[in-house]
């Protein structure tokens, strides 16, 4: 079992990358289930709409993933409950989240579940990400050979802390949110793939994804400021992919994949 | 003129990397300047005492840097001021900060100032890192022909935006603190070469150099308890080398080094 | 029904006022339910110790509260389960806190359920505490007649929110952990007592009980530093007292207590 | 030499508050200077306007101060530099900060300077507030006999921090920010006067001035949501007056003033 990865598509130069490259991806790297964070994927950067979602399903994606930007876009409360394959972080509070946090895939005889979760270190207080997995992993793991977690978190302790505490009851715990992909791809010492962060997809040249000038100023000011999705410039892809025991359900490899300028994409 | 930049040390397995590795490393790749983040260099992971200090000048440091552990180890304040190469982050407040936050190489006819600097998004609240720069800069260009800068901070966008900020006018900004590698190695548009985090080097088998199960613990129950350092298992040396352009003192190349179980010491 | 809420006794000088105006508070306003927030009464400032628990009930109180100090003076773990009067915030996470978040006290033939809850703004992550207020009210309205909360919180919105949400189901909500009595003591809309802070007892000359020095010295340079509790100089006493209408349940009239040099106990 | 200070006016409701008291408590206390903070008072509760600027002026302030939502209202940056009587906390950071945060009244023979400065505990990170106050006293301190510093800041610890810092050097430090007033008006033992929080003048059945749904749906789901000004429901006013020593500078009363349903305006 194989799964692609692609890390936060970012605004327009996002999509435009993921329009280029997931076709190519998919093609070369055959993988049986592929996944997107699509949390900035609007052209401003700050959630997603129901025409970008079924763009990134028709470049290939199978589910799209969602972080602390999933409500930035108030279309979303139109048509989450009417997909299947869009989930966000399972671990928002209360009885009446809109959408869901899980979803599985079929894949000839198995399933992969498909986990969304949102870190709390310097982030919203949502309910405990540790618990919340227990919780869902408990509910899949029957109906499930394999289970993946995007992990959507701010810092490096929390992410591997996760990953630590799930490791060996989970195919892989994968990191977004801080956009810069990390050079940490391994299989933990009880078979589950990790990758603090994937990173993003969108403008390179840019902080985040936001045009570098307006986030200087802020620093420089501490005045608030809009911030303007970078579409110029050379774009970035970057996922991971990563190879499964179909006996097991745990990790065989993991590799990232960084697709730039500096790293044009060799197939 | 090439540096050698070496993440945050941390506690014993740090120590025995640096003495094992940094010695190979400098006979192979020839730097002019060799530097070293030693915050987390104690056996307990907290500050650095004279004795280590000394160790990793031994095993080939030309400066060593620190972050916001500085003070953890309150023996530094015994000797901080007298020595030339221990620099702490320029930007902590007050008049009388004992130590210094930027120091000067001699290297042939040139000379190279390394500066320290710290973040302070979800960090202490610290003198205006971008503010500080500019002040140390205008100080040191004239006398230096290089000028390499160690930032310590939590966020991807606080450490893009100083470099970006200063892209052109320094040969190399590259982060510390979050002690897990980026895969960003980059020179910006104006020159400057920019890792947006170098990596500890530590136990490869912790989180942040800590054992995992107390730091999960903490995540669980969110009362206190003591973390230690992880002094068993595998160890992990990260780094990088980048080379500068002795007429401009912009940058060349930027080379990430990472040298683990998964990724053995070739030469 | 009279309640009498005194809040976080700090270190000696916050025993010596209990020790010296609980008794005489209780002899003129007659209570029938004494509660004390004991977060920070060693004599450190930090945690409760089962000593100085016996002596704050020994001075009238019949419940004693804590906050995220909980946990900060290790002994807790040796007696809170064998203690039916000592309650920590509701929302620690995890299947096996220590000690129980509510208690009730049998006045007559009613009965006062006291709950002790913990904030999270600007604080550590817990559980949910407008969830968790749900879930124990639900569980505790039945037996008990009177509802008081302790919520041990940063924030003022955070603070008169969880009382908003609460009110007309609970018979007061009073703020602890900032520890500088707020003005506002009132009866909101539907009949719950509230008073955003109800402040510290402790030191007068002192930030939080502490120090001044240190605090400042923090403050300016931003390097850890050792804080002492202030044993010197006057006392304060900072409570409130609550009447109750044994009907309904609800509250009749609030009002804070403040026992100081410039203003001394009249009785 | 008699202060009269008015905490942060929220909304139309806080503007009512000050049309209708403001001149009768001039009238009634016969303050020589007269400060309100209008960081709120617009009709959404963000930054201020001209229009409104002037109103509150035209009800009897001399000064109107400011915090972090200085810059909310971006009319700001087209008058703010055309008035003397409208101050910003002076630590924003970099050289060109539009306006200035600190101005002077002339009151007869004598001048009192007015001061904001805002923390950086839980909120952003300004210029050291400490470091600041030293500088624009040293240069204020000769030309005017009294001081008055609107400190617009988080934590109870902050404030006072400051306030103790200062004890002796200026009139009085009157915090703001958290709206909800303090109890604990004091003079310090070196004769400055100090208000941890002067707390709000607007819409008293409100969580900081906005209403209670939005902010509780906030704490309940952790999505964004818009928040509204509560327009409806009784007002309240809260303020101080502080009365100096015309030979020292120093004060010799500080004593709060709330008006509200509970406590109605008596002259
Ligand atoms: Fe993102
Ligand atoms: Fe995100
Ligand atoms: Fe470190
Ligand atoms: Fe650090
Ligand atoms: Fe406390
Ligand atoms: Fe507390
Ligand atoms: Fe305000
Ligand atoms: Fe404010």
């Amino acid at each position: 079992m194989r799964i692609l990865f692609v890390g936060d598509v970012v605004g327009n130069k996002g999509q435009e990358m993921v329009q280029t490259y997931l076709p190519q991806l998919k093609r070369d790297l055959k993988p049986q289930a592929t996944i997107v964070n699509g949390e900035n994927s609007t052209a401003v950067g700050r959630g997603i709409s129901q025409a970008i979602y079924k763009k990134i399903l028709q470049a290939g994606a199978d589910v799209v993933t969602l972080g602390n930007h999933a409500w930035d876009n108030r279309e979303i409360y139109d048509f989450i409950n009417s997909t299947d394959k869009l989930i966000r972080p399972a671990n928002f509070p209360g009885d009446h989240v809109p959408g869901k946090g899980v979803t599985s895939i079929r894949i000839n005889s198995a399933s992969l579940a498909v986990i969304n979760l949102q870190g709390r270190v310097f982030m919203n207080t949502l309910d405990d990400p540790f618990q919340k997995a227990e919780e869902i992993i408990s509910e899949v793991e029957k109906q499930n050979n394999f289970i993946f977690i995007d992990f959507h978190a701010e810092t490096t302790s929390e992410k591997r802390a996760l990953a630590t505490y799930l490791d060996g009851r989970v195919s892989a715990v994968v990191g977004t949110h801080t956009h810069v992909q990390t050079s940490d791809a391994q299989i933990l010492n009880d078979g589950t793939a990790f990758l603090t962060e994937v990173g993003m997809t969108g403008p390179a040249n840019s902080i985040l994804g936001m045009k570098s000038g307006a986030v200087i100023e802020r620093f420089l000011t501490q005045r608030p400021g809009r911030f303007e999705v970078e579409d110029n410039g050379p774009g970035i892809l970057s996922g991971c992919v990563i190879d499964l025991d179909d006996n097991t359900g745990l990790a065989k490899a993991i590799k990232p994949i960084l697709i730039s300028k500096e790293h044009p994409y060799m197939g």
